[in-house]
């Protein structure tokens, strides 16, 4: 993903957030806020939390969910070997089923290392 | 959506019904009429039936069923806040990982309110 | 369940969820109270949420919660029809790898209408 | 499984049956009806089916559907080579999420050899 | 699908495996050999074996796996009742929660014949 | 789980491995040397990989999965703090479906910990 297809993606899911707090209530908002919360630094650092959202993303097969991860993951400054091998126990655990979106991964992965 | 889109939605639907009905034997056909009639008026009113349809679709993240049964809940009169609640018990049981289809889920609603 | 196995069923979940409070941060913590709080009243009342839980549990496929809605919609009043017709849009939505958690969610139905 | 152990399966199973049977309505009714259906000798000859459901009921990762797959394939005069030939599809789709599963299907597969 | 349509397919399919094999080490490139050898004759023939694959594939609900799968089948001679059945099986076993992967399937079926 | 529980986990573990080599061919051993080699230490510590491999396990709901990573991640030598906030993201990735899982993941955790 170039700088523009990047910012494209921020704004759409931003887009969305907002249409789902437009009629959300206390719960869906805490929901959120927790959300966000898991992922920041703790006993962990980030960059484990974001493989660990990345995996689950994958062998639960959300292209959404897995390319916000790897977009974290990049920021996170995740290398490729990390990655490859992140990716291998998704693979694995969840299996051939998970191959287009491994494909995904992959590809969003890559355009991020072109940018 | 607006009533064209709803048209439209409702069309391509029917077009690959049509497409499953040109193959199908017995067994699908049957199966095709259960799951019409579960949603019928019944025990249970047709509106609370939908938002059963509603939510199980959103635990399972199918696009296409949730916006079925998002039109359908509209149809019923279902209200902002009754829908909310309903898909709030959907996002707590189903995780984060349905995050990307309730947001879809209450765009097409606010299309739909838009209307 | 007759009275004794009630009591069992929820000294168990009461017992094993100290445990998960005993290791648990803010962040679980905070998802199980969210977790109680979406089915309170509401727009929606107390017995349509525990028939929504349920038929978001049945399709997700876990006994135990099953188990726990099955048993909060006898509480809430759910007659028998409700129930059934409930359980059939699971089964539909679902499909027959739901059928050995019906079978089961019908036990417990069984149980509590003889106690 | 032994003579008495693939009796106490069925048996169970009927039990169970007979309880969904004495709650459900017309839907539950049919769907049971053609859950059975399926599986009977059409283009595609039972065995055929039952290593299909068997497939299906490992990637859903559920042990009573297994088993009783199994049991049938063994009935259907299913040979070793082709029941791991099927299982190795699933194990593959599936992921080594299925392994547990797995495990108890080779386990159940072995008590029919035995008997 | 027409002759246009499939090699786009396959295309596709190609460039995206050759992203994921950029990237790869040893584990998924075996991962990948395996997932293409469950597949091969032996004990039971490839039809069966795609037939196998496609119910998997129906059942967990990924329109690509379906996709490919269909294109196979058709490759290894399926015929239109057989190809229905083992479909059937899979909504049965899945749910109305398949449908809308039902449709495609079919719909990819149709182009298939069509062309 | 006390050393001689632990013994138990890992013999019937390695009784139905053996079930599953009796009747394997090429494809299924070749599957469960990648399953194992995935998790071996590489540009990830194998730490951080049996945390992947929970996570997975927890959205994934498999209980033989969750206690096998669990006891690895204790050989590992994970700490309390570290294991709760990678079952925090399970949680909220896979919602609360996931919550009996967690309770079980938790006491297995504690009884390790006693032992």
């Amino acid at each position: 993903m170039d700088e523009r297809k990047i910012e494209k993606f921020k704004k759409e899911r931003e887009r969305l957030n907002e249409m789902v707090m437009k009629y959300s209530g206390t719960n869906i908002k805490r929901f959120f806020s927790i959300d966000s919360q898991v992922y920041h630094q703790g006993a962990l650092p980030p960059k484990t939390k974001e493989l660990l959202g990345l995996v689950a993303s994958l062998v639960l097969r959300c292209d959404d969910c897995i390319k916000y991860h790897i977009l974290r993951c990049h920021e996170e400054g995740v290398k490729d070997d990390e990655l490859e091998e992140a990716l291998a126990i998704g693979l694995v655990v969840g299996g051939s089923i998970t191959i287009p979106h491994l494909r995904r991964a992959f590809e969003a992965w890559d355009e991020l290392k072109q940018a």
